[in-house]
């Protein structure tokens, strides 16, 4: 008998039907002996209703008065769902962050988790009660009603995982589990029977979109075994777990990509300490963020110095760094809005020599222009022209096996 | 400088302009020097959204689970109405029903208070902000969220008065104060400047829907002066209030009336101990509400014994009350389902004789035939056939010289 949690995004319980959906899905599991912990969002765009609700109100509300508002769409779910649960024949109870209890700190809008209390939830489980909890949501010492920002309800389940030590963290959306790349792009992409957390944090935060990068580092640090599967309960999904060293891990897991980036290029930049920051200054001094930063080695006392942004943040960026470099006494300042970034994760990577090498081999036999490099341990980033993204994308998919199933 | 709790029931925040112009209202009281705490419902049609999702959900739902889900509602309403007020240069801030907190019994869907934490409300208000409380809600021991039924953000706000020893509790609402009687049906009906609470509480049963009776009976027991206002908040409106024995009270102060009501007579019941209690048993069994009971004195050993309840429950109380009068061998049963009551309310009306001699007059002179009388110390109530009720109330309102203003 395991204890599982198992969260239901916004879209799985958009509607009654949905919510239904879920909870007889939940009800499967209790029925196969498992006890559950239920942690649901609120019902698909009820929080940008709210949102835009406050919004008509005021054009600054208090960070407090959007926790309080927020906060109300996850309990409406909660108490549906346990209804939906009851219906079922199964014993269930909602609770709001505040019964838990999980305790923040008092940044509203973005609170971290302090504690997690777990008296209450283990005397329901231990009863045989469905506990279903408000995600998103906790409470500060005060009392004062506080929520974790985006992807929160990620962040609330793997918490109450962590804190009952639970069995297994199940995140159900509407995706089947984590793919080696875009299947829309690739066609051939494959859902991952397993991946590492550290990969799972360099895909997600490379765009792509199935776990929030919080709640991933989250179950990284708690050591909670994490699942991505779909909202309809069948199959075995993704297992976001910790890197087995007895197990011979694929080179590369997956490869994630966003579009909309820029790159800007200053050349001859005068090589003397503090160089690179007096360009990026003015940058992020306007709030612009930089992604990719690359400097080469200095050649005749300059160096050329590139780095990426959003395209939407492209031309400030651009005018800021001429004028920077004018200011410096650099050359010529280089831009492109139309680039996209193609990453390869794998933990693999560590113990390989040539992933960089087949990379760009495989890139420059598509014809593909590489524009900017950047690597980190389980990761190489590239930058390349938009209009040949898709291309790169399925070609390195297959340059790295990732169509073919793994050995057995 | 007084101390004010101002409620705004459903229709006065039912869309953000109205929560706007509400938070005007409580922003011009603020700045007349006054320390406001405000209490408001949920959005307009909020709570009817809500109990349908419920009934989607499941048929019979977990009454806990309708205070998680309904208490949502209000706290949309207090973010909002904070936010408006902070918008409008106030210091502003929301608070739920367990944040005050307001301690009831465990009893879902019908908490009754217990008690009313003050110290929270206290300090931020003495530091001069304005508290926005959730209506309808409360927290029992155990944390569990209850709520108080319907009307209950009357209760919530009267509660709220009674502990912080408001000056004045006002309940803001689309009409400007309660009346002689509905201008609907007498349009020379008068706004009343004051009434006494056991006036008011006679009204609201009697079928004036402008307070809630729950709380017009919580505000007399703790001795709150409650005035009802239109929502704009322009005029006195109507000051509910104890008797003043130094004051000369109007004889009778309003009238109240109730359709959809029918009769039901069993005649020739004989008079012996227990034979009323029988005729109603299978009646109140049933779960009918019986209304006006009357019985006169017996003659030739019997009684005719007559009741009213509601005409959706005619036909079944009438096969019931057939049944038992066969069982007891009384005579005829004869009903009428189109019927209505007209109640006459006054405290005058206890040291003045001759009352219900004037009621009975002034109803005989315009032909109406009163079918069924009782009596209440500040109260006389009659039914009369449906058709001629709206004649009768305005003859009524006459006789009592209630559409002329008071003596000063």
């Amino acid at each position: 008998m395991a204890l599982v949690v198992q969260k239901f995004g916004g879209s799985s319980v958009a509607t009654i039907d949905h919510i239904r959906k879920a909870a007889e899905v939940v009800a499967r599991s209790h029925a196969a002996g498992h006890r559950i912990v239920v942690v649901v969002s609120a019902m698909g765009d009820s929080t940008n209703r709210l949102v835009k609700l406050a919004r008509e109100t005021t054009s600054s509300p208090s960070t407090r008065e959007m926790d309080m508002l927020l906060s109300s769409g996850e309990q409406v779910t909660i108490a549906l769902m346990a209804m939906a649960l009851r219906e079922l024949g199964l014993e269930s109870r909602s609770y709001l962050g505040s019964q838990v209890r999980l305790l923040t700190d008092s940044v509203f809008c973005k609170a971290h988790i302090r504690e997690v209390e777990t008296a209450r939830l283990q005397a329901y489980l231990e009863s045989g009660g469905v506990p279903v909890v408000a995600g998103f949501q906790g409470v500060d010492a005060e009392g004062e009603v506080t929520t974790f920002g985006r992807g929160g309800s990620d962040t609330t389940a793997v918490a109450l995982a962590a804190a009952l030590g639970a069995d297994e963290c199940q995140i159900l959306t509407d995706v089947d589990g984590v793919y080696t790349t875009d299947p829309r792009v690739v066609p051939e992409a494959r859902r991952l029977d397993r991946i590492t957390f550290e990969e799972m944090i360099e895909l997600a935060s490379q765009g792509s979109r199935v776990l929030q990068i919080r709640a991933v580092k989250f179950a990284g640090k708690y050591n909670v075994p994490l699942r991505v599967l779909h909202m309809g309960g069948e199959g075995a999904g993704t297992l976001i777990t910790f890197e087995e060293s007895d197990v011979e891990a694929p080179v590369v897991s997956g490869i994630a990509f966003s579009r909309d980036e820029a790159e800007i290029t200053v050349t001859g930049v005068p090589d003397r300490p503090g160089a690179a920051a007096a360009i990026l200054k003015p940058v992020s001094d306007a709030r612009i963020a930089v992604d990719m930063i690359v400097m080469n080695s200095p050649r005749d006392g300059c160096v050329d110095f590139s780095f990426s942004v959003g395209r939407d943040d492209f031309s400030q960026a651009h005018k800021l760094a001429s004028a920077i470099a004018a200011e410096l006494g650099a050359g010529e300042v280089r831009g492109n809005p139309e680039v996209a970034k193609l990453s390869i994760v794998g933990v693999g990577m560590r113990t390989h020599a040539g992933i960089a090498t087949h990379l760009f081999e495989t890139l420059a036999g598509e014809g593909v222009n590489v524009r900017m490099v950047s690597t980190s341990e389980i990761k190489i980033s590239v930058l390349v022209p938009e209009n040949v993204l898709d291309t790169a994308v399925r070609a390195v998919h297959k340059a790295f096996e990732l169509d073919s199933l793994p050995a057995p």
